[in-house]
């Protein structure tokens, strides 16, 4: 399920593509990207804060992507707040994952979407380098839906 | 000054190239960039997230490098914490600006950075697009310095 989302990405969000951004794992549950220092590195040889906040919404929003194709849903999904903790300075290509399987936190959202057709999710990103954790991302995401299917709860 | 701070960050930062970030104004007191939708644009035909934040913190450390530069100070600047507010999806080019003109908060700033060698700032970026505020950035920026003088109070 990684190429068709980083196809997806490249092609619909092109900044995705100037970042470098590959996707090496996407699936409901997670999703994890990477993306190399050279088209993100600034003035000190690290990377960028900019290509950091830019890699884990990426993340994020498509764990959430991911999660509402798999429950048969269309949605827009946009971003309404972040915070971004930035803990190592980036020196080396960096990876950026996002988990979730939280069924009670997503059953109410679907819940939330059905009935108001609009629900907020929290997402989280961690974002690693070398082995270490390099930053931490939290970010809130609306849903505006045209419901196609509500699943039955798992 | 526009120019040669627009000219720093293609050649330093090259994903503001990436970006189309054209620098309008540079001051130590205020720092203007302007990017535009398509290299931006998202799935949904808005500003991509993560552009307008990579652009708010572009703006943000734009002047603080400004400041720094005015005063005479050799310091390598980092982001530490950020925050950003989406209010409004961005349908087109937009402007980022940063203001600061806090000489209390700059004295103290400069203080610490001379007596401890590390300093923190924070500073907001505004997003306008078409014009209405679009987004609200804050980031939390540390200079770990080299001193090569301390200017007396203005």
């Amino acid at each position: 399920m990684a190429e068709p989302l980083e196809r997806y990405l490249h092609t619909r969000i092109p900044l995705s593509a100037a970042l470098g951004v590959r996707v090496l794992e996407a699936t409901p549950e997670c999703v994890r990207l990477t993306a190399p220092l050279d088209p993100n590195i600034n003035h000190i040889g690290t990377v960028f804060g900019g290509s950091a906040a830019a890699v884990a919404i990426l993340t994020a929003w498509g764990l959430l992507h991911m999660r509402l194709a798999a429950a048969g849903l269309q949605t827009q999904t946009l971003i309404q707040r972040s915070r971004m903790d930035y803990l190592q300075p980036i020196r080396a290509d960096f990876e950026a994952e996002c988990h979730f399987a939280d069924a009670v936190s997503w059953q109410r959202f679907l819940t939330m979407l059905q009935r108001h057709g609009r629900a907020r999710l929290t997402l989280g990103t961690d974002l690693r380098c070398l082995g270490r954790t390099a930053g931490r991302f939290e970010g809130a995401f609306v849903a505006l839906g045209t419901m196609l299917a509500i699943p039955d709860p798992p």
